[in-house]
């Protein structure tokens, strides 16, 4: 039996490298070859215990590209129907729902009851800071049309499905919206690029980090904000400015921080949305005034984990715009499987748009 | 020129009793003498100056039932195409709204940018707490049903048009919604109803006073927890342990006071939607977990004013249910228009459920 | 192994009774004794070759309710997290979905591409006219809640989810609706009842058998029109004198006849929606004035097989209105398996609303 | 007092140039000097006599840019906040509202019981085949930006409005939709920049005319298919091709021609919306099989006239674009108020995109 190496996290702060043994797929399932893996900031929360019980010790990562290098009995498709064969590149949907809860069959909605979003580093592992994952029957895949660049479509990794579901939710980003995206990390991005695409009139991205600012303009943004310098207050000042008396109809929380919460609250334009994408796992209160709800008649959305059909829209979106887009550039790191703590430890710095696991190093 | 009483708030805290001249309408408008002028819980609000600026002096009452007594020139339809003539009864949206602005016309979105609540005590006047009303042109007026109780329709007042806006802007309640209502004013009760009639699967009812718990049941509440003897989190436990795993959908707030929000988010379930009704006037900032939107899935979202198509909506609920539901009795208080200011006192009781003023005392 | 009845089309128009070997469950499946099948218009149809090709020869009956003789390995709850045991009741969805096509994962959307409606006869079955059925894994079935009377659950059959999955479709029927309905067989009476809890204004019901315009009122139709010695012209202007200048706001197609397409769309009111759901089984056109759908700012939707939930949804809102409504009682012929050709034939007679198949006889 | 020339239509095929004097605007009114007067396919139908009563004689032409001349009484701003003053640039919707009937302030919906599309020649009119027109109070008109490119917003005239209305009715053209328009005239070339703008993935336009189909590639159309060699079966069978099992996911119909609809119809994929934009001055009816709409889960939709909102949207989405698409190039011809009957004529040219009446030739 073959093996590979894996980041496996034994407890909060504890990383290792491990060879961990190649599992066969069953059948419904396929194990792959893991391209790219990419880094995401909530496997940094994760790896310093910010985010609750796991089942220790796990293997880190929930995005991934992989090659198929077996197929289980009965799979001949991906989960869109379309054919696969060993040697096809694929992305996946990290969580195998189950079609037997209620929130699977009654209310058609993410998270399923009875799903399981790692699995010890013992058994047969779908993560994909690795050299191979197995995944298990259940799990959706979808095979990247022949042309994808897997760089274009790692680069936005889990955002671009967050940000799909996130608009799904709480209603889309049309023609003439007036949209701001508090964040530029990956899913501020990933939101920048699709109200883009989808005929927003303004798109003001607000970062601390001047890189990050350029690449929002770069997918789209039609103004962007510093942090550096700037207050809350002349923040809200500044758009209101610039879109008008009836402020922004749409505000995308990507921050991460609590402290964009109040501040996109007040960004928020009569009749506006405020769609809460980054702050599932910031622990804390801020302080919001009712009366703002009723008196700009505005609401505010979370949303949870994207669908399997999320996964599939990313897939097929980030190949159709990876030529006018820079997609693939977003990718400002590269590190080995060993490497696992440097990359997490990248996220923290102004200088990593988008990192990722690159098994070949 | 004949003249009417009104009870006029000349700065906050100061109202008298007026006798005002009655004005001929203008064309397009109409003169009614009231038949009951509903008692709402904002003019209290307004009389102890916690709205704001105001045009002072101003008469009061924005709710009202009135008798046509004469026809502005042009007119001879209500403005849903009713014809109508001197005698009929009437009920009014007590905003102009002027067509012409940018929320009119291309927003189609209350509130008109140029619309105006009250009117100086010396001009024409559409308030309500008077023998009187002169609606000016582009004041939306309906004519209640021939057989319409006017008690029927006066009983919710504004708070039915509310409740009507606020599942129009936040998504209708509907069959198998579980539905939790916080207070049982007549926006509360007004929110029983409807969901009653709509399919809705449970409606829980909470307030702090018995008897508006009981009106509540008369309207088809299925539930009631009394704030009397119970901590909020006895309320949101009550309220998950009722209605399952996932929650209540819908929540509404009806309670006009700042410490239902918090205990409204906690009310709400995964995927459901709190709508804010009550709190814009309530001035004051209140903790929210910002992660508990999006691990919960959920949706925050405040309604503003009513439009037109609300109150006709209200009128002919109102009427449709009058029979089938208690709404004349609850009505239970009547006021002359000289005792206005004891009106605004009875609010504050434990008795009261409706307060009108009735020009005939 | 036990043997047990089942009726079984072996071409069209020739039904034999078998007995058939009792399957033991696969994993996830489970074995139920049938207790009530119900006769559903599509089963004379298929019977007589009506659409299209089948997997022959098939056991007949798509609509049941069973008791849990036998649960599958690891089988604990039914598909919404409902604890289950052998002798509950349920109810399923008589398609097993399979989760992994473009369908199922991308558009959420049934027909499934890898579903079947029927099995072979020698095979394993869940067919309805037998004496037990073996659901599959993957086959969604729902415990009827303990207070349930199964003849209110069977008497609306697949009729309540299909009209259930019509309303998501196509928009909800709500307060101020007014609904006209097609044929009062069960789609048609399925459709009454879920407007009349719904909030409808007013619910017209056509059919041409006085009975089942009675079981229309007795289900909440505030009119119902007979099709007896009316035309066409004559049954859209007494809706339209009924209803008012704009016409009704929903229509439901509920009568499986041709002719009834183009009365459905003279009968639709300005921003109406006619919502077709019994056409799918007839064959050929009929003329539509493309100008009147622009002219009535209107809408014409055809909606397809329900999903689990709306399953789900129907056995607990016929569960919820058992008391209230008297759907028991649509039940009005009864026949053992093995006059099920009886059953079949009956479905043409006026004097039926629901036939069932009940293998105690 | 000044005249100004105008066209007008003194019955069907009878067209004559007058002086007809220019009308000081009313106060809430405004009068403009015609910059440009779209030339629309309705005003061939209608001087044909095609459209049935008019209040003849009328003055023809109902798109139009103007330059203020003067301001009613009390005007400031236009329909959108916006100041204006003698000599900006407005475009208006041709129909006041009059905000007092069912279908203005209950259904908020066009068309409005009481409006007029067209006044007597002799009284002060709002055509725009003329040197000057006079806008009565209630006629929404929206200022152009200051660097709008008249031209740009003539181009598409009614079209966009109407194009702009109909994804309003029917639902929104997004990220991943697969769209086929059939027909490129104005509508049909406004719904392919709209789509285009919206992120349709697919963009497929179906007319006879090859100068029609380029400008549709210079809009965004992603392949074009010929009329012209191609039988209906062709050209369904092409696109589904092109865009896989379960085709077109929204069609559009700008062809205004009878054979077009059974045409849709078959082009419109599983759970896909058919739009019926230019059908509503053809009488006649068209063979549909209701089945199809069941089997496919599919809905047809027919938009009425736009709303002030969908003018206002057109300014200035056709400002926002005139950079980035050709649009003022879609005027092909221009034609004196002299020579209104040949722009008339030349509607039926193939080398005709968009005639414009210019008062200055």
């Amino acid at each position: 039996m073959t093996k590979g190496r894996a980041t496996v996290l034994i407890e909060p702060n504890r990383l290792e490298t491990w060879q961990v043994p190649v599992a066969d797929p069953q059948p419904g399932g396929v194990l792959v070859q893991i391209v790219l893996g990419g880094v995401c900031g909530s496997d940094a929360h994760i790896a310093s215990g910010g985010v609750g019980r796991m089942p220790f010790p796990i293997i880190l990562g929930h995005e991934g590209i992989g090659r198929i290098e077996k197929l289980g009995a009965g799979v001949t498709t991906d989960y869109a129907s379309v054919p696969v064969k060993v040697g096809d590149l694929i992305s996946w949907s990290p969580i195998a729902l189950c079609h037997r809860c209620y929130s699977c069959t009654v209310l058609d909605e993410t998270p399923c009851e009875n799903s399981q979003f790692f699995e010890h580093a013992d058994r047969p592992n779908w993560a994909s800071y690795s050299d191979f994952a197995t995944l298990p029957p259940g799990m959706a895949f979808y095979r990247l049309p022949s042309h994808a660049n897997p760089e274009a479509v790692a680069a936005l990794g889990c955002a671009l499905p967050t940000v799909l579901r996130g608009f799904d939710q709480c209603g889309p980003v049309g023609r003439g919206d007036t949209v701001v995206i508090q964040g530029a990390g990956p899913v501020g991005l990933a939101a920048t690029v699709v109200a883009a695409i989808s005929g927003a009139h303004e798109i003001i991205v607000i970062d601390r980090v001047q890189r990050r600012l350029d690449a929002a303009r770069s997918l789209g943004a039609t103004a962007t904000i510093s942090m550096t310098g700037t207050t809350s207050e002349d923040r809200v000042a500044q758009v209101w400015d610039r879109v008008g008396p009836q402020g922004p109809s749409v505000v995308v929380e990507a921050a991460g921080a609590l402290p964009a919460f109040p501040e996109g609250v007040n960004l928020t334009g009569h009749h506006g949305r405020y769609i809460v994408l980054g702050l599932w796992g910031e622990i804390g209160t801020q302080p919001i005034s009712p009366r703002d709800l009723t008196i700009k008649n505005m609401q505010i959305a979370g949303a949870t984990f994207p669908k399997p059909k999320h996964y599939y829209g990313a897939v097929h979106l980030a190949t159709r715009l990876q030529d006018r887009y820079p997609l693939a550039q977003l990718i400002t790191h590269r590190f080995s499987v060993e490497d696992a703590p440097k990359a997490l430890q990248a996220l923290g710095s102004d200088t990593v748009i988008k990192a990722v696991i690159d098994p070949t190093l």
